[in-house]
């Protein structure tokens, strides 16, 4: 880990990598709603999408190019509108906004990446994302600035935009890894959510970064809940374009964990922002699950506690009514024996523990509500019954989820 | 279904069953918290309960019941603490609770029910119960008015109580069926919903009565959804005690059926009740999936609307988002082609549609809202794709849900 710094910037923080950001009056006037990021040097791919059946249009369109083995050059991305249940003409819109940028940029169509998110079942107007896409192009900078930028004009519901960048050494030479991510609502990835794009200038076999992509996915994005909605948009790409000179990586050495753990760092903060920064969210939520059978059960249970409506609900409230977190337990589908299970509340303010092998503790309420009013507070649960640990991250239901949600589209 | 006719009353309605209700300050002062049914007449039982892994006590107490062959004579049920994550002590608690109402009334204490609802990981004063029990046992009344007074008893955050009897004839002879629920927060039923007691003077053999039980339940209870919590609690009895006089039902044949009808209507109609009386709700939200490959496919998709907190928060907005709807359809986990799919809103107002095969319609946005503004508000999902369908029950999302839940235990 101590390998691994964090460094400014997000998109634009590696080598070789630069972005733009415009106001392209998709469903807003005078509101960044279009970002763009662009390698010259062609980059290696790898990517995560929806679960969702219903995969919206620019889901599908970069399917397919993370999946080639072709150079990947860029992606272009709108907010607004999410190209979701369009039909055909939803895939035209993709060819298009593609088509113009690899006009005017000079690279083939099928490097481009589309990135869309907003109301779902709504046409994109296609002449304002070719104008849109036609100003990115002549926009894009390399500068820090740009790429957080860029990050601010893909927030739709988010509150702060979300990027983090680090920096690591491999034989003597620099890596960096950075990126940016935006999703508040609609969140419940079933592979990763909502839209996030990284960029690298690490030299590595494609296969190998799928692989730690993958993974690391796993762990991080995957283990986040805002709604319980899985979106039809879960967008998550990384793109490599080797320019660190570091040698390439073509077998899982040392240098791939190196990597690995670079991206586990990357991946693990802008997940942990989503969450606290979920629809309406007041503070961050975080479940801990250990000395469970397995990694799989203490991942389905840790994810089950910050799913459940109530255990929010009491969140929001700085309630700790433990037996909503041991009752979402008991229907995630894991099978437990409740007399082996010891749950505690912790926070920055302390820890207090209020269930212990099936009997209910008496606490001193005063000083649970001081834990639960933090700005993250964590549940642990130990299982007492194997080695296995988890970690999933939602927020808290409040008044604002519903606010925002009860009347999104006007 | 002309053969059964609504009737007045709930768990007093059939021959033989008396209720009581009383204040016994389980929780709170001044309430109405405990409820009991008894017949002298011993009876069948059947009976559904919670898939949580996590059950309450009296759940584990009331399994044990159902599923011997012994008669059982009643059921108390107290509210304001769940007896749930209560260790030994909680079935200790049961068995003092039956054990006061078999000495008082003279039947085996293995005969007796017990329900507890309210706040999970909190201990029952057993001392308060039994001087509970004996006044309920001075009380028992066959009145109709008493029926409808343990329904109110039972009720937590439930809004209106909830009860309905129906009448049918099985050869020449009225059979009386009726029953009582309550529910309003953590429902999610992986089985049935938190508390129904139901109670017929019909003949029938134990077995056919819990195969008829086991179906009904499947299409009714479990096809509501408020918030996506299956609680530690939920459970579904019915006595039947026989003193209709009718031929005990003994095979599936013409009287077994009338009954199953009969037990579906009563069941549709507390399930729908409970929808729509879900905690903080303004309107009855449901989802109807028909032209499905099957039956279980057509299940879990409408279950997936009426349980996404995004459709449920466009509900309480009158927005007609349709697009969320189609999101939660596609991560239910059913594989299906959104170009064979039709979706329209529909209620007492009139039918709109807004999706069809693959892409959206554009609709007049004003009567839109005029269709969802309705006490219930249905979303009809054409699947194209088979002839099996189903229709689940939820309700919106509103700030008082948030309200209620995040301070309940105070």
């Amino acid at each position: 880990m101590s390998n691994i710094k964090t460094v400014e910037g997000g998109v634009t923080a590696a080598k070789g990598f630069k972005a733009a950001y415009t106001e392209a009056g998709i469903k807003y006037e005078n509101r960044k709603d279009m970002a763009m990021v662009f390698s010259e040097t062609p980059c290696v791919s790898a990517g995560t999408f929806t679960s969702n059946v219903v995969k919206a249009a620019c889901v599908q369109w970069d399917m397919k190019i993370v999946k080639s083995d072709k150079p990947m050059h860029g992606m272009v991305i709108n907010t607004g509108i999410a190209n979701a249940c369009t039909g055909k003409e939803g895939f035209d819109a993709c060819e298009a906004t593609a088509g113009a940028m690899s006009d005017k940029l000079g690279v083939p169509v099928d490097s481009i990446a589309v990135g869309s998110t907003g109301v779902i079942g709504m046409q994109l107007p296609v002449d304002r994302l070719i104008m849109g896409v036609n100003d990115l192009c002549d926009k894009l900078d390399s500068s820090l600035e740009n790429g957080t930028n860029a990050s601010i004009a893909i927030m739709t519901t988010d509150t702060v935009n979300k990027e983090y960048a680090v920096q690591f050494e491999l034989d003597g030479k620099t890596v960096t890894l950075g990126g940016m991510s935006k999703g508040s609502g609609m969140i419940h990835p079933n592979m990763c959510t909502m839209i996030a794009l990284l960029t690298s200038d690490i030299a590595i076999e494609k296969s190998l970064m799928q692989e730690a992509v993958s993974e690391v996915i796993a762990d991080t994005f995957n283990m986040i809940s805002v709604d319980g909605d899985t979106s039809t948009n879960d967008t998550f790409i990384l793109m490599a374009n080797g320019l660190a000179g570091n040698e390439k990586i073509t077998s899982k050495d040392k240098n791939y964990e190196i990597f690995k753990e670079a991206l586990m760092t990357v991946c693990r903060y802008l997940a942990r922002k989503m969450a606290s920064d979920g629809e309406g969210a007041t503070k961050l939520f975080t479940a801990r699950v250990y000395n469970a059978r397995s990694k799989e059960e203490a991942k389905i249970l840790s994810r089950s506690i910050i799913s459940s409506s109530l255990s929010k609900a009491a969140i929001y409230g700085c309630d700790a009514n433990f037996g909503r977190f041991l009752c979402a337990m008991g229907y995630s589908g894991v099978d437990f024996d409740q007399t082996k299970v010891e749950l505690f509340f912790r926070s920055s303010v302390g820890t207090l523990q209020v269930f212990k092998m099936g009997v209910p503790l008496e606490f001193d309420e005063e000083y649970a509500t001081k834990i639960m009013s933090d700005k993250e507070v964590i549940v642990d649960v130990d299982m007492h019954d194997g080695e296995a640990e988890a970690e999933a991250w939602g927020c808290d239901l409040t008044y604002d989820y519903v606010k925002i949600n009860a009347d999104y589209r006007s």
